[in-house]
């Protein structure tokens, strides 16, 4: 990823990459289909810690409480390691194509939490609502996130999102706020 | 479309898809970038309609109920042609580019009715997260839509996956059923 950023993705060969990380190409298709899979190798293990996150919470826990701790989780994840995780949306973000493929990750991932949710005997439809909504909560929240260079907690601003979310869906937020 | 559906996306050129719409090339190329642009004419109107549905609704009515009509607008739109509309989805299913492509303009079009939000005087990041549960909930009452071939009314189905919406975040159903 250093070399991403440093001369660009599309620039960057399989050779190269391998290289810097003291592998044979062989070795890195073993463990990724193609350069553009180094970047979504978090995206799954993000997908692997929501899906466990759901599996494990509380049996008392309500569809929309087990998916905001999920993504809380996912969210602490990311936290981790702040320089990587922006230095990576921007690589992205540069990239239509890679840009693509984000978007197609996010929706595994949705499907992903809404089979999980219905392993725990939540119904549809509203196990792929409460697994949507998140997704929907989440990806509002990390833009604010990875917009402000100064925000310090993903996990809290997905906490006050999905606040704000029940506020948005509840009516207690009217539509214009100047009358 | 129908030569899509009849020898296959990849199998059609644009010359044959200019010819049967009655078209030169040239002026195909002037209303579509590229042959695939075609299947997603509809959802350019969609994102049109949402807009101003979004623009249009009474002052009085709150964030979330703007974005259920409008979506209820435009599922009444997809209703009004149901197998062009499902023949469409057949084809952007068996095609990974295109479901690439059908998720790009879903992006874009939470996007567009975000800043349609906005326009009324919703502050973010309530309009983003209301345009984007949108998004979710048509996702969501779309599928069901299309994989049940006797269900009579997209408008209604999104209807009823709003109101369930609501009830999964207010937290009215609880996690485990069989509790």
């Amino acid at each position: 990823m250093e070399l991403y950023a440093e001369q660009g993705f599309e620039q960057t060969t399989v050779a190269e990459i391998a290289e810097r990380a003291g592998l044979t190409e062989r070795t890195f298709f073993r463990h990724f289909t193609d350069k553009r899979e180094v970047l979504f190798y978090g995206t799954e293990m993000m997908q692997h810690l929501l899906v466990e996150a759901v599996a494990s919470a509380p049996a008392s826990a309500t569809a929309m409480d087990v998916v905001g701790t999920a993504f809380e989780a996912a969210g602490a994840m990311l936290q981790e390691n702040p320089e990587r995780v922006r230095v990576r949306d921007a690589i992205v973000s540069a990239n239509p194509e890679l840009r693509e493929r984000e978007l197609i990750k996010l929706a595994a991932l949705g499907a992903a939490v809404a089979g999980a949710l219905r392993e725990r005997g939540i119904p549809e439809p509203a196990a792929s609502l409460a697994a949507e909504t998140g997704v929907a909560v989440f990806k509002v929240a990390f833009a604010r996130w990875i917009s402000e260079p100064g925000q310090p907690d993903l996990p809290a601003i997905l906490r006050e999102s999905m606040g704000k979310l029940k506020d948005v869906v509840t009516d207690r937020l009217v539509a214009a706020p100047q009358r």
